[in-house]
């Protein structure tokens, strides 16, 4: 048996990069040895990595050959051209990209709620969109309770999705209007600052823009269940850090409030904050820097006969993103497939 | 026939009574005499209307004598004690709280939905909530097609929905945060600055808001149809003008996106703007100041059979409160509704 697990961190100096190395660190995952790549301009930079540093490497396709698992968190682009390489020299990947999640040949996996896709991987396991996890983390109890038939999603997303850039344009735009400056946008199509825009990813041809339908279809491949229908509508916030969702589900029996606050409150990865006489409910300033995905404002919905309103708020770079990775990582251990044998089917 | 028409602005010095000054100045209302009315704090004071200055003068219960019209914009209390007493007079009184809007007396009137209503008034004219106003405008040409079954809407509603005190908290908060100083919160129950509130007006017994409810119970009462189930989410999000809505409709028939365009875009009141391959949607820092409600964003909703997503922004001062009192004042004298005979029933 082998003693040593070499870990990789592709895209380490972004913002989900480094969160992966503190999730990895705080976690204490059992690397021997962890190693940061990023693109040609930041190699040879420092990186921190608990109270140590690591020395940023230049990202290369033959690189992985003694890397046993690599999260990436890159742009598709990138994870479409290495990712295969690090499968081919041997080496797990779990993605933090869009490139691969409806891959047939690749789980998308929240470890809360389809930990068991992992067991038929071939090398890259797909990390699902930000805002379909903490969904799904808070809906897979009341799914596995009575069959969900319908999830109406309306999202409140920080701009910490769009990367550091996005935050920047935020801090900028709100200096320059407090200073009687025009402000500029560069990273999103119109004004962020005290504004929320309708507008997150691209437009595809059914007017529905990809975050929106990432919602759809990730849903139904992580349930495993296509008669799981979901209709989205993504919406950036002038929010640092914290994705929030208005959720409406209907369900094919009668769950009461009540009693989804107690299958919420004894679910993997859940925090039910809910009391609205002591107006305690969850809010995205006040998540940032946590693990849990938080449910409030659970609610019967009198407008059909077996529905929830619920309120449903993550820390999106935590478990939207670079926490979940790690989970997964985790859960390829436990359930020893961090070496998989066979030939490299993303290589062509 | 009376050759003069007196019109009061209770409540002038507020953020919806400035407003409801400049709406009857602009468009031109033919009163021959406007006064402005506000607490003892502010009588006295000097008001802009047009370019000339109003005195306010106190608000009493006997000043309603030579009133032909009153808009109110004060609290519910105010409302409630004062409104009555000008009715008693002979005064038509178009009010802005929520103290009249499910009187049976009292007809609750979108001018663009149901002006027909008007005629059977007693004195007291309800204004509907900011939020319903603009919902009710955009769905009214696809209930009028089809039938509305069911409303699921969560919405993004602009601190100014709040008064100017809403404003400011979320300016001083900013400053604050950007200063390097612990940001203080007295307005709401929690920090809007860069962050979200799933809770708007205060908190009923079935895990509803009050604000939420509102959005149920007027939209039945507006659209005289008891069969349009509604179910929300009111959010206050960190944004100072314009509050928008991401609004799922169930019809009876089916209704195209194409069709809904043009349904919409030929309904007055209404403005289509509706374009992704070109970016366009509405946004609530860019409708601040306009009359309009804008609809964007429609597209058909492919998880049941005849569903609609859409996004409806608008000022809401403006159609959310003040012109909206306007509109309903221009109705009433167009259809010679001003002095109203019969017997007070609002004093006990």
């Amino acid at each position: 048996m082998k003693k040593t697990l070499t870990v990789a961190v592709v895209g380490a100096t972004g913002a989900v990069g480094r969160e992966m190395l503190n999730s990895l660190h705080n976690r204490k995952f059992p690397a021997t040895t962890i190693r940061a790549f990023a693109s040609a301009r930041s190699a040879g930079s420092r990186i921190p990595f608990g109270d140590a540093e690591l020395t940023v490497e230049e990202l290369k396709e033959d690189v992985f050959t003694d890397i046993d698992l690599a999260l990436f968190s890159t742009g598709e682009a990138t994870s479409l051209q290495f990712a295969p390489h690090a499968v081919n020299a041997g080496c797990v990947v779990v993605d933090n990209s869009a490139a691969w999640r409806m891959d047939e040949h690749c789980p998308l996996v929240v470890p809360e709620v389809n930990a068991c896709h992992l067991a038929a991987h071939m090398g890259i396991i797909a990390n699902p969109n930000c805002s379909t996890i903490q969904m799904l983390v808070a809906l897979k109890p009341l799914h596995d309770a009575t069959a969900i038939k319908r999830i109406v999603v309306s999202t409140y997303q920080a701009v910490s999705g769009t990367g550091q850039k996005g935050i920047e344009e935020l801090e900028r735009q709100v200096r320059d209007l407090f200073n009687g400056r025009e402000p500029e946008n560069s990273v999103y199509p119109y004004r962020i600052a005290f504004n929320v825009l309708p507008h997150i990813d691209v437009f595809l041809k059914n007017g529905y823009t990809k975050e929106e339908m990432k919602m759809v279809n990730e849903t139904v491949k992580i349930f495993g269940d296509p008669s799981v229908k979901v209709t989205a509508t993504c919406v950036r916030a002038p929010v640092f850090y914290g994705h929030a969702e208005s959720v409406n589900v209907e369900t094919a029996k009668k769950i009461t409030a009540k009693d989804a606050r107690i299958m919420l409150s004894q679910a993997p990865g859940l925090m039910v904050y809910d009391n609205p006489r002591e107006k305690m409910y969850p809010m995205p300033a006040y998540v940032a820097g946590e693990d849990p995905v938080f449910v409030g404002r659970i609610r019967e919905d009198e407008s059909i006969e077996n529905g929830l309103n619920m309120w449903i708020v993550a820390d999106n770079v935590r478990k939207g993103a670079a926490l979940n990775a790690v989970q997964i990582a985790e859960e390829l251990l436990r359930r020893d497939l961090i070496r998989v044998p066979g030939t490299n089917v993303f290589l062509q």
